[in-house]
């Protein structure tokens, strides 16, 4: 019971799901009410545990709704908890959207235990309708695809500090020029959307490439989550991008910005098709990333 | 083997399909080689013939992709000869994609027909992704859907000054009022659009509305299918609106605006979901109609 996880029990609950356990790791919020935690206005009878064995082994879920954290490495051990106890997982986990190329070892002993048990793990958020459902209906159009190029922005200040860090949002371009020489840069996110679109178009990849560019403000940029102006020339966030090239020909690209947004700056999610015809373009303004990602993982709990 | 079918003739033989046998109309057209006269630039073998009838007792075909008018009405005896001979059909006429509604009696017993010759009728074209696959997928990221509204617009200059007359360009305002309140105005495919939608999420039309609305030159536009100027004030063409509420709650509107096009201007599509989120938008700019149209219909035959 996160901030995602409360939002995602407002939508259950108004869904008509019927709550039968919740784990949160806060000391704030370990022994409330979900529905007090959840800020729905009233009790749920239901309250946060901290031990997700405890909350499965009373719970018997059908479905354990999970949202902690963005790999599948730190994932692994809650969706064993789950799946041993017999529940479904859906999760807004990115790496599980598609996690064989980046994490194939921990996805196979997954996939193998999810068999064993008889149930389903299910990586769904924004990306599942505007990274892979849009773009893979706009190839339904095309005659033939020469290349499929997406690109995405979302706004670091909406999620705190930690993730305004994780994209060094405020360094310097030698700061970030050092940090990456030092520490590297995971692909992440992009690299799976583009593995799931080629896979999912029945391709193979014959070549990946990832990339990070850093975004410079252009003038004195205020960001909430630093809580600080960022200086001319310094990062407001990152475009990270991945590009696969294809043994069967077609190529796809996805460019992904997060960065401390300027005024009036709203998220963004465009596609273009290239091929027969020339062009097959899709665009999405004001993306309501964060809702639109607990509704979709909800959303995909009858699959 | 129209303007259409020509373009899908190319694309059918391009994606590996056999072809089994032509079908046209046109004395220009009729004895010639089906390579000729779809423009491929080498002969298939396949002489157009005029009597449907003849072309399927002869070609066995699996699938019959038909493009020859816009209401079931006019292809109820087209469709029957094509199921009749035990081909699916495959169909670019706009009615076909939901009849239902429109043409209940011709779509019921074409259905049973279908079903006794154990073939499908398939109606697809621009629609298909641009009016029903991609407002469908962004509903499914909404948790609360209270409308659904889409605008379209089409270059009516792409198709010839029969279809200009049909939407009345070039005439006064005067002349418009004085033809709708004589002939009436099908509501026709944005209707059927509706429809379509509505039986997609699963809901049940209480109402529904249609109306018809001029679009107007403001200054002196020159018309290629007229061959001739539109004057101020007088009409570049249509707006067709057709609006369903629901006994469930949500309404449904589409607006497809026909008309001549001002220099520069391209084929949009737009939908907008209001609820929750309060708003999800998606747009496509520079539709190229006519080709997804021949593209989609040929894309949909696995199906």
């Amino acid at each position: 019971v996160g901030a995602m996880g409360s939002i995602i029990t407002r939508l259950l609950v108004e869904k008509g799901a019927t709550v039968v356990g919740a784990v949160g790791r806060s000391p704030s919020k370990v022994g409330r009410d979900l529905g007090e935690v959840a800020g729905l206005g009233y009790d749920l009878g239901i309250t946060v545990d901290e031990d997700p064995d405890a909350v499965m082994s009373r719970a018997a879920a059908d479905v354990a709704v999970v949202a902690v954290s963005s790999y599948l490495e730190t994932m692994f051990d809650h969706f064993r908890t789950c799946i041993e106890h017999g529940a479904n997982v859906v999760t807004i986990e990115e790496e599980s959207f598609f996690p064989w190329s980046t994490a194939p070892a921990l996805a196979q002993r997954l996939d193998r235990l999810a068999k064993r048990h008889e149930v389903t793990i299910m990586g769904s958020g924004a990306q599942d309708l505007y990274w892979m459902t849009l773009p893979c209906a706009l190839m339904g159009a095309a005659h033939r695809v020469d290349s499929v190029h997406g690109r995405t922005t979302w706004n670091v200040d909406d999620y705190g500090p930690e993730v305004a860090n994780h994209v060094q949002a405020g360094s310097t371009l030698d700061e970030f020029d050092s940090h990456v020489a030092r520490e590297g840069w995971p692909s992440f996110v992009v690299r799976n959307t583009v593995d799931a679109l080629v896979a999912d178009a029945g391709l193979t990849a014959a070549q990946v490439q990832t990339s990070v560019q850093p975004v410079l403000a252009s003038s004195e940029t205020p960001s909430r989550s630093l809580g600080r102006e960022i200086a001319p020339g310094s990062l407001l966030g990152v475009t990270d991008t991945a590009t696969i090239t294809t043994h069967e020909g077609p190529s796809f690209t996805f460019e992904q910005t997060g960065c401390v947004y300027r005024p009036g700056q709203t998220d963004m999610n465009e596609w273009v098709v290239r091929g027969e015809p020339a062009e097959l373009k899709l665009r999405n303004d004001n993306v309501p990333t964060r809702v639109a990602t607990c509704t979709q993982v909800v959303n995909r709990i009858p699959d």
